[in-house]
């Protein structure tokens, strides 16, 4: 399969190098509007900037990666499905529910593979929960607890286009939700500025929890901070009526130190780069195989609206301070 | 000092064997409406079974410890008082709370030491925990998070007469948290009924998430779960502005088994008398180093009423869907 | 049962006290050359100093419990042979297999139990790793290793009179590894003076490698250490044919610590009064279970000569630099 | 850098998986006896199959890689140093101490790097402990435990090829020792066959403990074994003056599982190309570095050399049943 990437910031280098790690995928291409990124990510890969558009009409382009900027990923999703090209974004499809919706409906008569970048669904560790969840090795799930930290916060500049905690950062979490427990019938949120006050200033927390209520009882937290001074905390646990499944942090090493000071081990791995390196290619692999053997996305455009969903019920409820229950009109259901 | 003992059940049993750890202590007499435990008890320890009012009256008699049930603790504090003695109660005080208010008018005018059983205060990890977080090791306090899952569901027999999941159980936990943290301004509880539909039909709840809201924007979570298959699940963690704390769950031992079918450790210690057994000692030598010495007792009525106050506000927010407000009137504050 | 201590000393009282916690055995007397410090004990207990004659000569006394200093322990083994009591003695018998051999005969004839005091084997860790290998969970035990380090070296002094390292501090090692593998066929031993100059000048090592080799090609390790900084570790690990084993150390609490300088838990507990408080009460009680219920003494003077036998041999390997066998004679089998 | 890889088999995928990691090389050949193994990988990479002589002459090739059978090391070391490349080679460099002595002799007039491929020096679990013990973290180092159990046992056939388990197992693990302790003054060598008796017939052990003294009082024991039946044991240990660092398994991820069963973990990763998949980049790329900057060559001829002269001092020590004392012979120091 020959690939074109769209974005040549953080994001679409880290795509680029997953690429290669699948002997199926060759990337021949790379536009940004930031032309000096896409000329430095092409030579150092060896492939041409192109401009989007001579992207999607070149049909020797088997596929799309979408990496570039928020705004984009839905104007793209509907470019790529106009020009035939199976797509792979990443989230979100857009910070208006509305605006997905739309792509929803444009991407519903493609019969090309459209998915989008949960990279977490790919991360060994929480997959394991879920296969173990998915054999019956706790009984049914009750109680489901998502642990999400990043290291430092952002700086105000990117808080100020991302739409908010809940729809950049936390949209994660409530997909790892939805993975694991599927759609909530209301969701509570809380919310706080405890870590840095210019967040709060642009109108922003940086400090929340979330509790998912599901329609059988079963109950979901979502703890997030933007600051962890020990690192990238990721965690997940299901409390299940015979037993309890957790996902720990991956730390840097296995090494343990003990003197008179303490006994201690590494720390959690960095951040998102460094923790889910393997989950990108995973995910990469996911998608290639959905291109190539038809097997079904498994993260699909209504998983991505099932995402924004909740966060923008999240961002209701922590407005009027209330539970607000999701409707079919939220989800596209 | 003299010791006697209200109530020669279970509880009663582990509280006359705290009293021996401390040497300054002597249990000298119990009394109990269930006269055959009574003997039993004071025959084990080598004491008389008397009855409350001779205990009440016998000026040889330091402190009485109220281990009888729930609906005797309001009325033993009162007695006790107008007795003279000292007082150590296990919790609640009543399940009422305007009951509980009563009694703090009461016990406040008592130049005797009154201190409530909330047991977890002593246990050495949360209170290496509190001692962390009073010295500044992690900044700030931001995100509190507090598990605990009881083994196994008690009879629907006692989830009749125990107040309810808020009131029985989750006391503990609103006390962690108000050790911890303090005060919320704000509480919204979740509760479902997953583990014993004969719970549900007793109107209680077995699963629980509450969410409890600061006025300075800290946040805390508490869940709850009447059933954990691999024992007494009792874990405490404090994400703050330079740092986490956790503690983690106490091991019946340290042995780890590898073999082809996974790399198995010990389990959680099963119950609380396991678990807390150490908490007691602590507890108990604590009450007698505030009747020997005038220390403060560490565990006051007030610290009784506010966390009947949060169940109080628990069950009020469950039952409305709704944010309940911690008001002056409910903590008598 | 009632029990007289020959010993006032640190572990006279570590024992003073684990008579208190089995409801079957009553401390009714205390002797001690230095009489002061038998008087303290008695006055803390309630009870009389005497003359160690006396004691033998009271038939009310059921048991004698030795810990007394090493080279009392021979006389008062006999001693108490001769005067018909159980007896419960502190490793070891004596600094001299030769003299260990003759308390063997004397206690051979003795209709009452006589105990040695290798409190190790009834750690829960270690117990659960011996029943575990007993239950045959990881198959047949090929590889054993013992790391056992003190927190802090002794004083010199005692060095002085201690029989030396691998009689004094190993030979707990040795016991279990006799304990979990039986008797070996060769002791080969290694041993270093790192830690403190002075014990090299007294003539001893305080950093110790011993390998046994067994008749069937099982081996084992033990590595000594007089110092480490982190507190006392204490770990068992046997691989066997079908997976490993591992007794890991008790921390003195479950709380972790991350921070930006690392991920820290508590340390071990400090040393063997924190770390085997459990094991001397399970020990007492498997005394007084013998004594009262007829049971084999799980620790018996053969044990002991065993432990001494292989102290013995590691400090002939040591001094010629080669393996030593184990013949008959040294253990008197 | 252009490399040519001598060796198709297993190793010598790794290696050409390894050389794509690092931008600055180029795998542009392979050659192997067996010409189907060539031909394929040769096919896999899009790269030529060559004879051997061919690759040697050609000076568009930087450096060979040599993982072919352990017979042809040394002959392969000597003719690239005669074509004058860069040479990286896997251990060791030859079952004879003699026969490694003479390429040492031909290896060091060679102006170009020529390194073994110790790949646990890589590893950056114990990576981090050499870091943190030259950085003087836990002060002198004192004590030194190396354990290494394979899962499995290798077929008997490729046993009576390998040199026996001290040459081709433990090799590895006396480059560890002399990696972070440097070289001992005496090797004491104990082993058995208690895995599979056809591994006995073969004249070869399948469990050993070897013990080695330094010049100086410091201890490392190395434990082996064919077998763990819950993978690939890889662990290392020191205690020093003023603490220990433990470097600990790497699992195969960070999920535990509690049920009432017990409480599991993930075990080990499976075998070496799991484990060490990250040490064989990283090593590499240290290649290349020599190559690229001057850097010295982080695993020397002289280092294969050492541990060689270990593996025979083992065998030596096992056979004679005694300590056996390194000379500057062996290692031609």
């Amino acid at each position: 399969m020959k690939i074109a990437l769209f974005g040549a910031g953080r994001i679409g280098k880290v795509h680029a190098a997953s690429i290669k790690t699948d002997p199926r995928s060759e990337l021949v291409a790379v536009t940004d509007v930031m032309t000096d990124a896409a000329a430095a990510l092409a030579r150092e890969h060896g492939i041409d900037a192109r401009t989007a558009d001579e992207i999607l009409q070149d049909p020797a382009i088997d596929a799309i990666l979408v990496a570039s900027s928020t705004n984009t990923h839905a104007d793209l999703i509907e470019a790529g499905v106009r020009a035939g090209k199976a797509i792979f974004c990443e989230k979100p499809i857009d910070l208006s529910l509305e605006r997905a919706l739309q792509v929803r409906a444009v991407a519903a008569s493609h019969d090309k593979p459209v998915m989008m970048g949960f990279n977490r669904r790919f991360d060994p560790n929480f997959a394991a929960v879920k296969a173990a969840l998915d054999a019956g090795e706790i009984g049914r799930g009750e109680l489901l607890a998502v642990t999400s930290y990043d290291p430092a916060p952002p700086p105000v500049s990117y808080i100020k286009v991302s739409g908010g905690l809940y729809r950049d950062m936390m949209i994660h979490d409530f997909d790892m939700c939805a993975f694991l427990f599927g759609m909530p019938e209301t969701v509570m949120a809380h919310g706080s500025c405890l870590v840095d006050p210019e967040i709060g200033a642009a109108g922003d927390v940086d400090t929340a929890v979330v509790v998912l209520s599901y329609a059988d009882g079963r109950l979901a937290t979502i703890r997030n901070s933007r600051r962890a001074p020990y690192g990238y905390d990721q965690r997940v646990e299901v409390l299940g009526a015979d037993g309890m499944l957790a996902a720990e942090n991956e730390l840097e090493n296995t090494v343990v130190r003990s003197t008179a000071a303490g006994v201690v081990s590494a720390k959690p791995v960095y951040f998102f780069l460094e923790r889910y390196m393997r989950a990108y290619a995973i995910e990469w692999s996911a998608f290639v195989d959905a291109c190539v053997d038809g097997t079904p996305v498994p993260a699909t455009v209504q998983d991505g609206v099932n995402a924004l969903a909740l966060a923008e019920a999240a961002n209701r409820s922590v407005a009027e301070g209330r539970p607000v229950k999701l409707t079919p009109v939220m989800t596209g259901a």
